[in-house]
C-alpha cells in the first residue's frame, strides 16, 4: 500500500446532500499531486464515501460498490442513521440482502469528477474562491479507480472481498480487475461493457453537446450565474432513453396521452412518455452539474480495456485478470447490449479463466440493474457467499 | 374530385431553393378554407411539388411520391434542368430505374408544415407581413395528405398507379390507402410503422426539447432575430443517431479518434461519430426550420392509424384499404423495426388482402430506403411493373 499524507473526516447529518452519515477522506495534498492518465495533475483529491456492516479481524471481507454515471456514495439507507434518505441501491445492500452488510464491509465512494462530495469541476480550485469548471483537467476511468485505490489503502484493506458495479460502475470493476489484479478476490460487473460502440458514444455526444448548447453554459463558467438546466435536462433525457428499453417504455406508457381528447402543441396535452422524460430532466438538474456531465461522459467514451491493457487485444487484456469473475448482462439493454459482455466472456474464457455468466431476461433495459425482481440479487448473493467461503 | 378554386404557377430558376424547375398549386382561397383535422383552418395552402415524366392519355401511370420528416418535392435531379441539383431519392426516380419516369408520371410535393416551398410555420400569415411561427396551426398526417389529394385533383388523375413513401413519408401512404381506397391501385410503404412506439415519441421529444431549451427560440417567434440554430442541431443529431443501426455507425466510424494520441475535453480530439453528428447538425440547419421540425415530429407522433380508422383495432382500420400494397422494412432499422411492419402484414392477411412484404438485409438502419444497394430499387421496379401491367 502506498503511503501518502491523507486525512479523513467523519461529518454527521447536516452534510449539503442530507443523506446523514458520510465520511471525507482527502488525499494528495501540497506537494503530493495526482498524476492523472492524461498528464495533468490533481490535489488535493477528497473522496466521499460511505460504509456499512464491520470490517473483520482478517479484513477479508470487505466489498467495494462502483456507481454509475449520475450516482453517489449513499448506496444504501445507513442503519445507523435516521436521517439518511434511501439509498441508490437499497434492494442490494443492507442486512441479510444479497450484499449482505451483516457479513460484509461495504464501501461506496463518490467519484472523482462527480458533483456528490468529491473533487468535481464544481469544487473549489485550490489557490482561488472559485470552483474548476472548465480548468477541471480530463480525468478518466483509470483516475477514478486509482482515487478509490488511495481509499482502499487508506481504510487498511489489502485485498477485497469483491468490487461490484452496473453502467459506468461496471467499467470501474473491470479497471480493477486489470490494474489491481493482486488487491482483490473477486469481481461483479453488471450491464456493462469493456467499451462504448460508437452508438453509445454518439448518444454520450448529443447530450454533452445539449448542454454546450445552453446559452447558460459559458464555456463551463456558470457557477455564480444561471446554470445551463435546460441544457442539463435534455441531456438527461437524451440518457434516460438510453438506459430504458423500447418494451419498457411500452409497458410503462405506451402511447398514453395525458389529455386524450385535445389534439395541440401545447404542454399538457402530451403523450405520458413526454411528461415523464420531462420530469427525469427537472428532477437532475436540482441535484447533477453539468460540467461534471461532460467530464464522466467523457472518461466513459474513451474507456478501452483491450486499448489500455492488450495493445487492442482484449484476450491479452483479461489476461492481466487475477479475480473470479460473474458477468451479468440483461435482454433488453440495447445501450451495453448481451454481446458485449459475451465479448468480455470469450476473452476469459480464451485465458482459460474462472468466469461465470448470466443473461438475465428482464424488460428494464439498461435499467434493470437498478431495480429488484430480476433474480439479480439472489444470483449476486449467492457468488459473494461462494467466494467469502472459498467455495 | 372536388371542385376548389386553385392556381398553379410554373417557377423557373431562380426560385429560393435553387433547386430548378418547381410547381406551387395554391388551393383553399378566401372562403374556401382548408379545414384541419385539429379543428382549426388554414388559408390559403400553396405545395410546392415537382413532377417528372409524361401522365398518359388514359392517366393510369401516375405515382406519387410521400417524404420524409426533412425531405423536400425534389425527389430526384430534373432531366429537363440543367440547373437542378441532386434528389433525394435519385437512386430510385429517373428514366430507367425502379421508379421510371420514361414509363410513369411521378409527382412529390413538399408536405404542409414543412418549410420548402409549401404552407407552414415560415410561411407569411395572410393579413399580417410576418411568418405564422407558433401561430401556424396543429397539423396531422391527415391533412398532409388532404392537402395532396387537392393536387391530384387539379392534376385532374382519378387514380393514382401507386403511392410510395418511406419513414414519415410511409404512413402518408397508409394514410392514403386508408382514407382515399378508391382513388388509388397500389401503395408502398418503406421503413414506416401504423404508429410510433413509445421510444420513437421520447426521441422525438426530446429533439423537440432541445429546440425550446434555446435561448433564441423565444416560443418560436425567431423569424426576424437570431436563430434557434444549436437546439435545432441537437436535435437532428438525435435524429441522425436514430436512424443509424448500431452496426453501421461501427462500420462507418468504429471508435475511431480524430486524433489519437490526446486525450481531452477539446473538440478536435474527438472521436470520428462526433465530428459526424456535428458536421450533420450545422447543414441542417442552413436548410430547415425549427417550427417545422415542430410541427412534423408532433404530427407523426399523433399518427395512429388503428386509432384513426378502426376504434383501436388495426384490423378494422385496415379492412378499408383496397390497394395492393408492398410493405418493405429494413433488418437494422430500430426506430420502425420489422415487427411493426409485421403487424399490419397480419393484420391485411386478416383481412385476406393482397399484401407483399419483404423484409430487406441491410446494415444501415432506417436510412437504408434512401440508400442504394440493397435491392429495394429492383423489387419495387418489380411491384410496380406488375401492377401497371394488371398482372
Amino acid at each position: 500500500m502506498e503511503k501518502n499524507s491523507a486525512f479523513d473526516t467523519r461529518v454527521a447529518r447536516g452534510t449539503s446532500d442530507g443523506n446523514g452519515d458520510r465520511f471525507f477522506f482527502t488525499f494528495a495534498g501540497p506537494g503530493q499531486e495526482m498524476s492523472l492518465e492524461a498528464g495533468s495533475f490533481l490535489s488535493p483529491v477528497t473522496l466521499a464515501y460511505e460504509t456499512w456492516g464491520t470490517l473483520n479481524a482478517e479484513k477479508n471481507n470487505a466489498v467495494l460498490v462502483c456507481h454509475a454515471l449520475s450516482g453517489d456514495a449513499h448506496a444504501a439507507a445507513s442503519p445507523d442513521s435516521q436521517e439518511s434518505g434511501p439509498g441508490w441501491w437499497d434492494f442490494m445492500v443492507g442486512p441479510g440482502k444479497a450484499i449482505d452488510t451483516d457479513r460484509y464491509f461495504v464501501i461506496c465512494s463518490n467519484i472523482i469528477g462527480s458533483c456528490a462530495g468529491s473533487t468535481g469541476p464544481s469544487s473549489i480550485k485550490p489557490g482561488t474562491d472559485r470552483p474548476y469548471a472548465g480548468a477541471f483537467p480530463m480525468i478518466t476511468i483509470t483516475d477514478m479507480v486509482r482515487a478509490q485505490r488511495h481509499l482502499i489503502d487508506h481504510l487498511g484493506i489489502e485485498r477485497l472481498l469483491s468490487v461490484i458495479g452496473g453502467s459506468v460502475g461496471g467499467m470501474q470493476v473491470l479497471e480493477w480487475c486489470a490494474r489491481y489484479p493482486d488487491r482483490m478476490v473477486s469481481a461483479i460487473p453488471l450491464a456493462s461493457t469493456t467499451r462504448h460502440s460508437a452508438q453509445a458514444i454518439a448518444f454520450n455526444e448529443v447530450a454533452r453537446q445539449a448542454i454546450m448548447a445552453d446559452a447558460n453554459w459559458n464555456l463551463g463558467n456558470y457557477y455564480s450565474k444561471d446554470t445551463p438546466d435546460m441544457g442539463l435536462a435534455v441531456a438527461r433525457m437524451i440518457g434516460h432513453i438510453t438506459y430504458l428499453s423500447d418494451e419498457a417504455m411500452k409497458v410503462k406508457f405506451g402511447r398514453k396521452l395525458q389529455n386524450p381528447t385535445i389534439l395541440s402543441l401545447e404542454p399538457g396535452h402530451d403523450f405520458q412518455v413526454e411528461s415523464y422524460l420531462r420530469h427525469q430532466g427537472r428532477k437532475f438538474v436540482e441535484r447533477f452539474d453539468a460540467n461534471s456531465f461532460l467530464y464522466i461522459t467523457r472518461a466513459a467514451d474513451y474507456f478501452d480495456l483491450a486499448r489500455d491493457y492488450g495493445a487492442g487485444s482484449l484476450e491479452k487484456a483479461v489476461s492481466r485478470f487475477k479475480a473470479r469473475l460473474l458477468i451479468v448482462s440483461f435482454t433488453t439493454d440495447w445501450l451495453y447490449p448481451t454481446y458485449q459482455s459475451r465479448e468480455l466472456v470469450r476473452a476469459m474464457k480464451q485465458n482459460l479463466m474462472d468466469v461465470s455468466f448470466s443473461e438475465i431476461t428482464a424488460k428494464w433495459g439498461h435499467d434493470a440493474f437498478l431495480l429488484p425482481g430480476t433474480g439479480l440479487d439472489r444470483l449476486v448473493a449467492g457468488f459473494l457467499a461462494g467466494v467469502y467461503h472459498g467455495r
